[in-house]
């Protein structure tokens, strides 16, 4: 190899971008597409890059990596830890972190690409690189098929992608149908009346609105869908007043509601919405919540025969242990919009990014979800090695399947 | 006179300052005071300003203004309506706002004090003006104490202030004893542990731990205090997360405690750290809460004999039945602190500030709750006249009774 | 004295009587009165009793006691601590018991007349002995009244009557105007879906209703009552299911509403039944709950000018020191009614029942609450002597302020 | 036939009898066995009776059916339905209703045996019949085989057994593996404090902490299960207090836990006494709550082999679109304690009995959960036909794979 991955990836974690903000990271990327002779297009859908291996007739392969981080603290302790700070979308100065891997996934299909394009004679088609923004705002892919990603590069045959998660580096988890849940992001402003602390009968307290939506919310879950479904209604954010003596006027609450089963949706939306509203009278609000969709992610499902091949391919490479049914994920992801748009199979896998000893010490000690931090936590933190190379050729070997 | 108090005003009220923040402010105020003839110092407890009018034999008197402005969005759509905004502690920017009629506080001392050295052959002693900042954190007139106002400055025999409030203009307020009530200002960390909105097992939800802690928190009053007492436990904050799908690793609550009888104090933050430790626990936290005391108000008690002088000079100037008992307030202030640590008389009232025919139009509807606006509140207005007037005339009025 | 009041009272504690039951109690009283010489009505009111004593020309006094027990399980350890059980009005076993002194108003009363009877020739004018049953339902005055009382016996020119409390022995609590607040008993059916308790999901869960009911409601007094006010929001009995594996199909909530100022009653009951009905629709009920007022108390309100002399005697009885202003409670009462349908004075007062020493030791180690069982606690105690002395002398002084 | 099957049911479900209760039940269904022949014991577990039909060599076969019936007033307005009442083990009068079915279960065990016995001629082995009682208290299998069942009476080679169920009726429910789920009932009392209910500050309130509880309770399937875990945490029972006016002195709480995978007893087990004992705690209680393990029942998990035998069998008889995988329930089962402790296979399976033209509409429409009545509803009714027949001969094709 001539690209030093490690270099890059350390280079990424150490200076990871928001969403819709990674114009450093599509610069690199593009530019290390642009160096392997790819016909390389930036600013597609806001920062999103795509880039272009034409190699003969045969099939067209999009490879997707998103490369977006998100605003935690990161508290690894790692040598390379991210002390970036940045302005989220409310303008709240906030920290960022490479906390869900995102970094990796780039650095992945970099070495990915520079190997296919090494081994550019032993197979044909096309193959499509997808540098997309904004996964973690579930916005990118859909800001990239607005922007004509379809019409104004080959179509794809296959979509293709992966995602590093806290399993033991050198394991792949794959499996077709459901992979990952369906999921909307809400945004929900609750209106009381704003005055003085000492002073709450003449205030309609909103702080009090939101915790009591809050603890009613947990019913959801708990009471109203049935034991055997899957659903999570998770209040992620919850904000309101500036100082402890002012009852503010209103309070925020940034929901994410999660469902495998795409059935579920409707249903667990309006409990969400009726309790949300019940509790705005219940504290005597004047006005309705104003409830506000901030994206709406499809299931990932995978296409048996598609995945089936990739899962084949993935056997032959990594030996049979090393590969497995990971479970449907409660995560989600818009990498599905590239397929439904197109209409085309997707083959999306996870791979392992944790050390293999320290995780089956943890599985002894009963310990995994204490000491494994899971993507998202300001401790997620990736094993490099091998994690690097089992990620480039996950991708490679997937892409092969296809191109070959 | 010849300083124009109208144009004082709304200029104060279009550049509100937070606490500390007050230059502009303490710069305006100390100015006015050179002008009159006064002997001022400035930054004394960092932005506060001393200004000393020694005029023969006699008592010394001090007459107090604070001057700092909120973190509220001003709504009242006023002509001369705040826009400005700010950093606060947290380093958030908040919009700023003379919500709690600050700025008229200081609009009606500098007319008081003209009309004082206007009249200066008609009374002898020393007036010292004490123009204190952070009244809002309660840390304004400690910082100015520990300062060694004092000892810098002819030591009071009396201490006088006033505030503005949602009476109708024209009206005093005053009562001997208890005035305002004594204060707690907390602020709480409840330690979770963070991690992917989609795996809430994985974690220690801290904005359920907040909302719990909320909704029990409630019950201290509701429950636990002697329907007879008053106190109020008031969360003005709630902050956790930045993001609907990362749960956080910590949520903030910011507490306002109230109790005009102080012995109730100890009671009330037992019982409300009792709560927020075993909110903690029935989350499973790994780490006890935090709890930090912001500041701790005394009672505001007028001393009996020099509020009873106060009283009948306000009768004699204002009429009987514009001189009232409001009786006790649930807000609170820190002016006791300099007849405290000098161990002299306090006489502290409140003068209305709202369009009487307004007000009694609200009384007769029963809307006073709904439609005039309390201190703290977005849409705080003070009616320029004649609440400039009645307030210099009460100050100048207090100030003789004491200085003749 | 002739009639032996200790072994009176012992008999009546223990055989308590649950309201409108107090048939033996009844006939005890009836007998005594009767023995007395008194003319004596049974069943006004369906258990009450009015012994009427005409002693000349003169004012009418109506000197009244209540004789029903509550449905506590006695905990005292008393020698004569009771043992009874009944069936309360849901048709449930319950223990029963004195816990609210009404064994000792009857002895008190029955003394008192003893000593008018025997004091004949010093007082002029007519007493009629109100022995009224259910006065812990609220219902019992309103019973008697609506029995005719006002027409069938001599209308009063005065009402009087006393209870006993947690005061130390020895001392009288009285003061002019509002004594006692006005109260509401509301029974509230909250409906859901009954199930399995292994599928939530199919029923409507009645106890979850419940549960945030309760928690609701504490921001009800928390929240929006002027933390001037005195209001009171108490859920005093919650009941859904049979087992544990069958979730019930409906729950409910038994609320005692406390207000001394009349005016808060119609605001508190707007905003408890508008968190009763806003949870039942974060429940997603296909019905509105069930709310039924199961009384309604006026506020106990001693006429000023009656107070004042009854006030005098007592000085002149007991001493000024054991006369004290034992501010408002937030207990109620139902024998305003009579007063208050009469269109006549009422004087209404307290005497302790507490062993001084014993009382003063709680006052100096701050247990008074815990140590000090109050009326209606399994615990509450009334010490014998000189508790019925005190009472008898009490209402002696009393009747005849008003009948010399 | 000659026993009147119908008429039996009809008897059963109007004469429903509560645990360890089931006497008349009992002697019904031993009178049955008699008179078909077979050697019957009663009083086997308190209540439960045993029939033995010993049939030639071969293997020995367990049939179980349990017989108790519910605390539930029943409201299908069926013209049977039942009215009887009864004393629950807390000493309330509860109504009394077979809402789960085992009114069915005694009459198809009565109608298999009688079809049984009609053939004895065609298999050859021993039929030992258990009508057990107590099924709904988790303990009547117990208590059996305590009383020696297994040594007293020939020991299992197969234990079989069958529910009733809201499926259609002709249709049969059966999986390998697990079945249904491992249970625990827990029995808690919160220790508060009673007094007045005018005077919540000299209490402990238990409904407050009953409340706050059952809410808290919620967050553990919310928050703290794995979302692809399946658990429920019912509180199916919820009492305190007798009268509005009154703060009772403590609170009970009836839980129903469930959990198909017996991994996560313990730690959902150890959450839920977190849970109750942290919200003790925030009450100030000064005693740790009462929690009382009323029962904890098995997985119920089908021998695979065994299961597939009987699976085929049923395929043979009802066609294979009548036999269904129904899934793992949520529901607990005390049967799989025979098959335990003997150390042998177990087979159990659910039967249809709702009427499969309205179970099509309600599916049709989306409207099962709110029309199709689940075990221990109030409106839960078995259609009579076919589901009597499918019950026998279910049963009789089960006991003659393993008896042939």
């Amino acid at each position: 190899m001539t690209i030093d991955l490690e270099a890059l990836f350390i280079d990424l974690h150490r200076n990871p971008e928001l969403s819709f903000q990674e114009t450093r990271t599509a610069a690199i990327a593009a530019g290390h597409l642009r160096d392997l002779g790819l016909e390389v297009t930036e600013a597609v859908g806001r920062t999103g890059v795509i880039g272009v291996l034409a190699n003969g007739e045969g099939p067209v392969v999009w490879a997707r990596a998103d490369m977006d981080a998100l605003p935690v603290t990161e508290q690894t302790g790692l040598a390379y830890a991210s002390t970036a700070t940045g302005i989220d979308p409310e303008g709240h100065e906030v920290g960022i972190m490479h906390a869900c891997g995102h970094d990796m996934h780039v650095t992945a299909m970099i070495g990915a690409v520079e190997e296919l394009v090494r081994t550019r004679n032993e197979w044909s088609g096309t193959l499509v690189v997808v540098i997309q923004p904004a996964e973690e705002y579930g916005a990118g892919a859909r800001a990239m098929l607005d922007d004509g990603a379809l019409d104004r590069f080959p179509r794809p045959d296959v979509v293709i992608g992966q995602h590093v998660t806290p399993f033991p580096a050198g394991m792949i988890g794959v499996r077709p149908g459901p992979q990952m849940s369906a999921s909307d992001g809400l945004h929900v402003v609750l209106h009381g009346r704003g005055g003085h602390g000492s002073r709450p009968h003449s205030t309609i307290d909103p702080v009090v609105m939101a915790a009591a939506t809050v603890m009613r919310l947990q019913t959801v879950v708990s009471r109203e869908v049935d034991p055997h479904d899957l659903a999570v209604v998770t209040v992620g954010a919850i904000h309101a007043g500036t100082k402890n003596n002012i009852i503010p006027a209103e309070a925020t609450l940034d929901l994410s509601l999660r469902y495998p089963d795409e059935a579920l949706r409707e249903k667990v939306l309006e409990k969400v919405e009726r309790v949300i509203k019940a509790e705005a009278m219940a504290s005597g609000a004047l006005e309705d919540p104003t409830i506000e969709t901030l994206h709406t992610l499809p299931a990932t499902i995978n296409d048996a025969a598609a995945t089936e091949r990739a899962t084949a391919a993935f056997r032959a490479a990594f030996g049979d242990a090393n590969v497995i049914d990971p479970g449907l994920f409660t995560g989600s992801e818009d990498v599905s919009w590239f397929a439904r748009d197109a209409g085309v199979p997707l083959v999306f896998w996870f791979w392992g990014g944790v050390d293999p000893v320290r995780y089956a010490t943890a599985v002894a000690n009963d310990t995994v979800d204490s000491e494994i931090a899971t993507n998202h936590s300001p401790f997620f933190a990736v094993e490099i090695h091998p994690t690097i190379e089992v990620g480039v050729q996950a991708l490679t070997v997937a892409a092969r399947e296809f191109l070959d």
